[in-house]
Order: structure tokens, then sequence, then C-alpha cells
């Protein structure tokens, strides 16, 4: 409990390995690149393999499971490890400033597609388990479980843990899928925000018509779109779907005075991302609508003509992806199926409106008094040297509910990344302090487990 | 003006040769088939320089003009004959049952981009003014002007009149670009829609964000971007910019009458594109709205993820293709000017929103009196055996109001097309039978326009 692994790292050589794993384009949404999350597995399997753990890659009806385990502790605890080596699609492509399958170290970051989402954080853990073996034997139990599919909602993952429950029986779950509260702020999150991830269809005419022609009676279902997007939110924020805020869990003012004490700046955050205003629900500060307030948000919007000049065309049809952000106490399942409902009885005269479903997740909170959590704070004190912040965060893991609920374990959520990564934009990256601090943070939170 | 022109006309010649003008891909829209462009003017200059017209093709700024003159009937009125040879885009090319440049027949149709709009009613002028050369002089002093870019607004067309306002001089022109009321009512048209059409561009953060870590704070251009269009219009379909309908000329009783007496079906029409009903601007019949009531139509919207699958981003964009059809009364430029002082103050806080000028058009109305339109009922009459209906028609012909301000004489608007020959769409087609109509009609007007 008294080394100091920070001058046994070899830091070049874990940003090689890094760098290897970055260039394998696995984008599990696309259905083009299976040949890519294999590599992917497979490069994992081999390293665990090679620093000592019985590793394999088990198929699924998706993407494989990378799983290895190093249970050489006995009467210690055992920990599971998750993380995920699939990555967000690259596209706009052409905002990338250097290739996104090909990592390119900037201002002491990693530039690539999955640097900090999550392979990054993933491989950090990968890579402190191996620091504590070169000094001797682990002080825990410890078992990994990467997925490739969590960036599609992991539909296979559910149904993997219950089949293995046993084999992945563990005291503890550790996952590093996210971004800290702020550079000088080493965090421990509490609360995961969940998702319902679905896509409207409008159909209109049975073709495209000429405007002139028709314009004036023909139904448009972009216009339709439009107006059904429009209405889902009303003039305070606050979404429209009957329903939608039943069961919420309100603020604790314990909860809302600790976060208003974060150092958080409203004018700084919105120059950050470079807008001239917050806009959101009314009466809940930024933090508080980002981590503990479900939202509506369009992810994506297409219809007609898109190509260079003008076509004058009603098209024949419309679409959108639609996410909402969950809070503790809705249900995705139940969010979908009113969506479901709303959305056809909004919909103008002349089209026809419908929601398919795409994915879900739960809502998390965990207990704040656990002993884990107080030992991941203390290794957080060693590698930061500053007492870690207790936030949530606004972004899902859907399956974080999944493995406390199949596995019967709390979740220790050590995020080592950060929101100016820009995880799932063009240019994502990681800092490489912030990797060679969460590989620290893995081997130290694992001598802390230790009874 | 007794001749049986009809079975003089070897329809199997002429549709070989409208078919090799349709095989050529000349989309003005699209910047990199200005070759295709070229070889459309060239084949339309050679076929009227063979059947012995002085013909040149004239270079403009964007895309070629054909000129082409047979003035051998002294004391004998000039007719100019206009059409464009320039095409929409393809798109969405995976609709089309056939290629969009290989002209197929099928139930009697001839399947091409371009087929009806305008290649077909175009090439239908060539050819009749061909079949009465083949029985002697031409009765009247015919000038041909075709050009290219009908299709994005005729930039340069209006320039060219200008400079060539000597050369051009006529007693009336004959334009041949739309559809007749339907397919046994042979159709004079005498009015005209105008156009203004625009791009609605919104920017919210200055790179695509995580929907997860900023959704509830961050601006979302989508959402902002159906709101924005949204509130565009009323729950009456009324287009809510303000001005937007100051100066509108009020439908007079006499043609509401006129036109209620034509043979339309609401239940037929909205079955003949496939929808339940036909939503449009409260007060006013379903021809009425198309043919004299001004509208907004999105053309074409993106923005965000469209790939396959699911990717949870608040896009730093988006963009939607707004095109705004006018009546007499309003006028183009001081629409697109309201639209772009408007969208900017309905946008929601947080994001940039501003209007670009695509292009516009002039909404015209001709006199129903005048002995032209006495002709061309003449000639329709020799050909269906039936006196012409008069209409309006919902559609832009931006140049028409330039001819007739420019070249001081009354346009002849002749329909040969169909609404269900779907210019614009996919699978656009022309009735083989409408093509030689067409080519009948051209030969007996001009027998017509002879004093």
């Amino acid at each position: 409990m008294t080394t100091d692994l920070s001058s046994r790292l070899n830091r070049e050589e874990a940003n090689q390995e890094l760098f290897e794993l970055l260039r394998i384009p696995s984008v599990s949404s696309d259905s083009t690149r299976k040949a890519d999350m294999h590599a992917a597995a497979d490069f994992l399997r081999a390293k665990l393999a090679a620093i000592g753990f019985t590793a394999r890659v088990d198929a699924t009806q998706g993407h494989p499971v990378v799983y290895a385990e190093h249970l050489q502790a006995p009467g210690q605890p055992t920990v599971l490890i998750y993380g995920h080596y699939d990555v967000q699609p690259e596209a706009p492509l052409e905002e990338w400033v250097t290739p996104p399958f090909e990592p390119t170290v900037r201002d002491g970051r990693i530039y690539a597609r999955g640097s900090t989402d999550d392979k990054g954080q993933a491989y950090a853990h990968v890579k402190g388990v191996e620091l504590l073996l070169q000094q001797g034997p682990l002080p825990v139990n410890v078992k990994f479980l990467l997925e490739g599919e969590e960036e599609v909602g992991s539909p296979n993952l559910e149904p993997y843990l219950r089949d293995h429950a046993q084999e992945l029986a563990c005291d503890v779950i550790v996952i590093s899928d996210g971004s800290r509260f702020a550079a000088d702020v080493p965090t421990v999150t509490y609360g995961l925000r969940g998702l319902s991830y679905v896509e409207i269809h409008v159909q209109g005419a049975n073709r495209d018509l000429h405007s002139g022609s028709y314009g004036g009676a023909a139904p448009n279902p972009i216009n339709a779109l439009c107006e059904i997007i429009a209405k889902l939110k009303d003039e305070q924020g606050r979404v429209t779907i009957p329903g939608f805020y039943d069961g919420v869990e309100d603020l604790t003012p314990e909860e809302r005075e600790m976060w208003a004490k974060l150092p958080h700046d409203d004018a700084e955050f919105a120059a950050s991302i470079g807008v001239p205003a917050l806009p959101g629900e009314a009466g809940y500060s930024t933090l508080e609508r980002i981590w503990a307030r479900p939202t509506l948000d369009v992810n994506g919007i297409w219809g007609g003509f898109q190509g260079e000049g003008s076509k004058t065309v009603i098209a024949a049809k419309a679409g959108a992806k639609v996410s909402m952000r969950l809070v503790p106490g809705q249900n995705p399942a139940r969010i979908t199926r009113l969506i479901q409902e709303y959305v056809p009885q909004i919909a103008p005269q002349g089209v026809h409106a419908e929601v398919r479903e795409h994915h879900g997740g739960q809502p998390v909170k965990f207990d704040l008094s656990s002993p884990y959590i107080k030992a991941a704070d203390r290794a957080l004190k060693r590698v930061f040297g500053r007492e870690a912040a207790f936030a949530r965060t606004g972004g899902s893991i859907p399956i974080v509910a999944a493995f406390s609920a199949i596995l019967k374990a709390p979740v220790l959520l050590v995020d080592m990344g950060l929101n100016e990564d820009a995880p799932h934009s063009p240019n994502e990256s990681f800092a490489i302090s912030d990797y060679h601090n969460g590989i620290l943070t893995s081997a130290y939170l694992l001598e802390e487990l230790a009874q």
C-alpha cells in the first residue's frame, strides 16, 4: 500500500499499445466493420493473456465479449472491471483535423475516435493491473469484461451477464467510461441518466411531388415532422409528452447544495462550447439540468433534397432520430411507449407518423456511504493529492443498472476523461496525463479495495 | 390550314431523337456536369440547323443558350418559342425503376429525367416546325430560344434577353413547360406562381456535443430549426411572416366560378398521391390553393446523424431548403427580405439562425381576351377535338415575366404534360401520345398564328 507505482510506469510503451488499439476502426453500429470488431476484441484478449490472465473471446448474437480473470488472491475481494472496445461512428469525417483512426498527439493529447470513450479508459485498467503484476501478486482477484456494443445500447450484454452470472460473481464492479467534473477535480460518479432512443418517421404522398404543382394542397412531411418535434417541448423547455415526468425523483436539498459548491461557471461553460446562452428547463441550474433532469434532443434529421443547389420538391417522407435522457424514477420502456402513443396524436392532418424504438437504458443512482466509494476516494487522493468530488453525470451507461441487478454488486464509477475530450464528436481526444493518471488510479484502487 | 399533319408524322423517328436528347444528363445544378450541358445544347443546335434554321450556341456566365431562327415569311407574325434543355437532379436515385438517363418505354410512357420537364415539350416544338417544313414554307417566322438554367432560376437569361432584345423581337412568345389540367382537357394557362427559394441555417455549439454530457443545457440547432419552421405557419395553414400577404391579388368571383366547374375531385386528387387528406390554407378550394394562393414548403432538411443505427449527439448545425410559391401582387425580392428578417427574430435562445437567398421568380397573369389565346384555343381544338380550359398553374417559370417585360410581347402557355408525369420526382415520364399531340399542337398553332 506504500508503493510508488508512478516511477515504474513505462509511459512510452503504454502509449504505443493504446495507439495500436485505437487504429482499429471498431464502430459497432457499422455492419461493414465486423472484422474490425473481432480484431479489437482479439487485441485485448491477447494482451490480457500475455500479462497472466486466463482470457478468451466469447461470441454473442452481436459483437463479441472479451472475458479474462486472474483469481490468485484467496480471501480477498473480487473486482470486476468493465469497459467497451467499440466506438461511435466517425462521421462527419471532414471535420477531423487528423484521421479518426490514426492516433495523433498534439499539445499533450491523443486525438482518435475512442481515445477517451472508451478504449483509453478501459486500457488504462489493463495497464494498471499489469503495473501491479510487475511488482508482485495482485492484492485482489480481478475479472475483466470488455464488450463491443456499448455504443449501440449493449443489446447482448444482459443475456451474457445472466448466462455467466456465476463466473462473473464479484464484490464490486469498476467502470471508467465518462468524464470527471473538471481537470483538477477527481470525481466519483454516483448517478447516471438513462436513455430512450427512437426514430420518428413521417410519410406524406406516395412519391416526391413538384412543389409548384402540389404546393398548397399536398401534405409536406418535413413541415409536419418539424411541427411534431416543436410540439414535443413547451416554452419552458419541458417535455410535453403526457406522463413523461411521472415518478421523476426530485433532487434532495443536500444534493442541490453540494453541487452548488462545485467549481462551475455558466458563462465559462457557454463559452467553452461557443454559445451565447444555455437554454433549458426553467427552474433548474445547469448542472441540475444535465445531471438530474430528463431531456429530449433530436440527434439527427433528414428529408427531401440535401444536395448542392435547389430542388423544388415536396418530399414523400422525412425522419429524425430522437433521444430522451432519463433520470431515476423513469422507465425507458414506458417512456418509449409514451412517445410512440403521443406522436401520432400530434401529427398534422394528411401525414402518417410513427415512432420506431432504437434502444434504451435504465437511469441509476448509487449509495454515497458505501465502503467502496471511500476506497475510490482514497485511491484518487493518492494520484491527485486531493479528495474526490461526488457528482452525477448526464450520460448513460445502459448496462450499469443491469450489472447491479444481475450480479447483485455495487458499481464504482471512476471517470478518467473530461468533457473537453469531445467524446462522440469529431476530434475526440484523451489527455496523455489523464491516461497515465488513469493507469495509476486503477492500480491504487485495487490496492485500496484489498482488505 | 386544312392539312392533316398527323398522318405525315414519323412517330418512331420522333421518339428516337428525343431518347437521344434524354440520354444526356444535363443537370444544371450539378457543377460536375458542365460537359453534358454543352452536349445537350449542341444536340439541339445541330438538329435545328439540319432542318433549315440559322442556329448557334451562345455562351453565358453559366450554361449556354441555344438560339435559332427561320425568318422567311415576310408580313407574317414572328413567333418566339422558349424551352429549356436542363433538368432537375435525379436524386433519390434508388427510387427510379429504370435509370433516369436511359429513356425506357413502359405502358405508353417514356420514363426519363426531363422527359416532360422540359426536353420532351421543347423538342415537340422542334419536331412540329420540322413537320410544317416538310410540307412547304413556314406560315410564320420562327425563333427558338432554348436555355440551360431554368431549373436553377435562369440567372443569366434576363441579361441575355436584354443583350439580344432586338434579335429576339417577336409578336408572341410560346412556352410549353407545364401540365395541362387533365388528360382529356387541353389547357391554355394564363397564370403562374412566382417563387422565393431560400436556405435556413442554424448554428448551435462550435462542435458536435455528446447528448449525455450536454443534453439539457446546450442549445440543439435541430430542435431550434424545427421550432422555427413550425412557427412559419399558423394553425390555419397561413404563413406567419409579417407582411407576407400584403398586396396579394384576390381571386375574382368569375375565376372562382370558372374553376369550380373544372372536372376536379378532392378525393380522387388525394388518392392519386396516396394521402388521406389535403391540408392547406383555410377558406380556399384545392385548385385555388394551388393556383392562386402563396405557400411555404420545406424542400429539404438536414442535421446531425443520418446513418445506420444511433448516435447520441447534439449537432453543431442544421439547415433546410425552403421555397415559397408567390402569387400576383407579391414580389420575390421583398418576400425573401421578409423571411430573412423574421427567422432570426423567432429563433430560440442560444442558436444563431440566418436565411440565405437562393433564387426567385415573378408571379404572372395574362389577358384572357387576347387573339393569341384564341389561336391557341383553335389549334388545340384541331388536335383534341374540344375547346381548351383556361387555368392557372401552381408552378413557376421565373423568366416568363422577364420575357413579357423585356421583349414587350404576350406569352402563350400551351402545356403538353400532365401532373402524373411526376416532373421533379423519381420516375418522371411523358406519355408518348402527349409527345405526339404536342408536335401536332405546335404545328397547328403556327398555322393558326398566321394572319
